[in-house]
């Protein structure tokens, strides 16, 4: 544990948006501002990019009522980046850019919103301030709709999103129900390598308006069984509905999304660009069914949809936000806030500490056990893990009926 | 007008679905089951063919606490159908099969809750049996999403799925806003030939937080037009988020979805199917730009999200219902219900009567004056006309934090 320390915090957040990460930010935000050790209060602009490049947003000029409403804002209010940082002990550069900025600027609480990617960096820059002397304590902050951090119950964002795709799958399921005809849907959800997302479809299942088939990652998945599959639930239904991961990987480990796609973009992190899956895979089918297909990819509205957000879910964040800046305060530096839960006589959950190196990289994949024998669905206790992160509705003002979304000034502290 | 009569009445439901077609067919239900003239209650399993094949659901045995879900729930919960009569100077037998249904059972009203075609073939059933002596009224509910029928302000299921577009790229535009990089997003939204969908993005530049470009396929699309006007978007702003209906036309009169896609299946009404029209736009704004490109297509859920259905649009489409069967118990037939509405000293709207031969098969598109001279935006008169129907938020009751929709159990009544 570090001493306690009196100067500057900054908060930045980065990788993929979520319906309630500007909660987290918000809970960090507040608690900063009524801590009499922090001294200033400064975003990141476009996360760790912004503190390379010495851009930091004065949050102590926003006002409050728009502060506010960031706990119902969906994406990164204080813009978000995919920058990697280096291997210190091959290039430092950018190490000792950052520390220059925390030293300029007094910075001795540094909060980082984001997944694996983000607590990787919060981790290296924690390390190198401690080797350099340089007395800053660093906290995560867990965000991520892909729920695969380590060392949490689950991960603040995960549970908007999955009440967004159950009732999504439920809608498309009263949509592809109506007609006198057969038709086949495959509806593509985010997630690379775990399958908490696609998973969260069970959930429409509950009602009896949800999908039919459910592929996940972890298992591998054989184009022909999942041909066989579907074309036994359409000959008794006449119709199917399918929910996949945009992840799935065949026995050697190829993404399905990459047959027939030479060449594909990798992003910063190494990561290939998924899209396309669910019309690939609804034209396999039509070609043995002949049935009418429909492909359905929910793209970027199943991590911003924060209209219909999860309030257990965006209250969560903002504990998280709360609790990261508690600790740091405290002397706590190095770690991640995480969620401890219970769900035994209802559902409780409280935060707790993780240390960051354990978090860094590790990707969470959902237990074997909760996959059924059929690899096509999930069993009761992916229900019962999922169910009670998704309760209660959200909060969010209304104005001309439509959302009623933070808008944040932004402004920059001129440059030392 | 015909006389009053005493009978049995058959509603049903044709075409694609919608958030409130159902709040229609209630407002019809419960009007029908108190109306001493109308002597039993059946729905039409699939619309007309339900009709054709003498399957007819005996709602009077549909719990009424289910019933009254159906104001709630997405969808046609009575099954559609796109069957299209044949001409009936061409081949009369599917009209005699209809007649000798409605003999069989005593109809002597029937509701047909639909669009464009369906209000066709209300209008050729109403004129058969009007031309064959048997007495029954007929009158037509409106129901589309693309808000193109004639002789009325506004469709029932058009405001639901305007809200769920203009909600839905609000939270697209923040979630595309957060990098430091840039991107360019490209959102395809229905409509075949009217704009009305599409247009209905203008909500969300209210906030600040909608598209910067929006075509319709009201005016000609010009390839070279839009690649030049999004890259002047993006030289500026850095992104670009970018609202097309999928049935833009070139100067020529073909679909830009077309190009490239030859043999492209039609359906029964020879529509030809739409999609991959956002990623196609986005490879080639890509090779204008070199900028990061998405397309999303929001497919099928921007018509069946009731979830953040509009309260005023299910409110007048229960009317609507209710007014059919008010209407048609009057003596009224061959008429569609249309909407009057006032935009002045604040919004009110009232159901009126609309010939069915005025309606069949016009298609209503946006006014020239709405669009912008640039061809890429609407105009404030749009916004004028939209906005009041989105108000008020749905009471869709939940359960388990997920929407508990209808369950009806739809029992077929013996044939006869």
């Amino acid at each position: 544990m570090n001493k306690k320390l009196v100067g500057a915090c900054i908060i930045g957040q980065s990788g993929g948006p979520s319906s309630v990460i500007n909660s987290s930010v918000l809970g960090a935000i507040k608690t900063a501002l009524n801590a009499k050790e922090i001294t200033r209060v400064y975003g990141a602009n476009h996360g760790i990019v912004g503190v390379l490049n010495e851009e930091l947003i004065d949050l102590e000029l926003e006002d409050i009522n728009e502060l506010d409403l960031l706990r119902f804002t969906p994406s990164s209010a204080l813009g978000s980046c995919r920058h990697k940082l280096k291997d210190p002990n091959v290039d430092d550069s950018e190490y000792l850019k950052i520390l220059e900025t925390f030293k300029k600027y007094d910075v001795r609480y540094f909060f980082y919103n984001g997944g694996n990617d983000s607590m990787d960096t919060c981790n290296k820059i924690s390390k190198f301030c401690l080797e350099h002397g340089y007395e800053c304590n660093v906290i995560g902050i867990p965000k991520t709709i892909d729920n695969d951090l380590y060392g949490t119950d689950h991960c603040p964002g995960y549970a908007s999103s999955a009440k967004y795709i159950a009732t999504s799958l439920m809608e498309i399921y009263l949509d592809t129900n109506v007609y006198d005809y057969g038709n086949i849907t495959v509806v593509e959800i985010m997630g690379r390598n775990a399958g908490w997302l696609a998973g969260a479809s069970c959930l429409a299942q509950i009602s009896g308006f949800g999908p039919d088939l459910i592929y996940l990652p972890e298992v591998p998945f054989i184009l022909e069984d999942f041909v066989d599959q579907v074309y036994e639930v359409y000959k008794k239904r006449g119709k199917a509905l399918i929910a996949v991961s945009e992840g799935i990987k065949d026995l050697d480990g190829i993404y399905v999304s990459e047959y027939g796609q030479q060449g594909k973009e990798k992003d910063n992190f190494g990561h290939v660009q998924m899209g396309g899956l669910a019309t690939y895979l609804a034209q396999i089918i039509k070609v043995k069914t002949g049935a009418k297909v429909r492909g359905i990819e929910l793209s970027l509205l199943q991590r911003c949809s924060a209209h219909i957000a999860s309030k257990t879910d965006y209250d969560e964040a903002y504990m998280a936000g709360e609790a990261a800046v508690v600790a740091a305060i405290n002397g706590e530096t190095d770690k991640m806030v995480g969620f401890e839960c219970s769900r035994e006589n209802g559902y409780t959950c409280k935060t707790k500490l993780v240390p960051l190196s354990e978090v860094a990289n590790v990707e969470v994949k959902v237990p074997a056990a909760w996959i059924n024998e059929a690899h096509n669905g999930v069993t009761q206790d992916f229900i019962d893990y999922l169910l009670p992160l998704i309760q209660g509705e959200t909060e969010l003002p209304k104005e001309n009926g439509l959302p009623r979304f933070a808008k944040l000034k932004k402004i920059l502290v001129d440059k030392k």
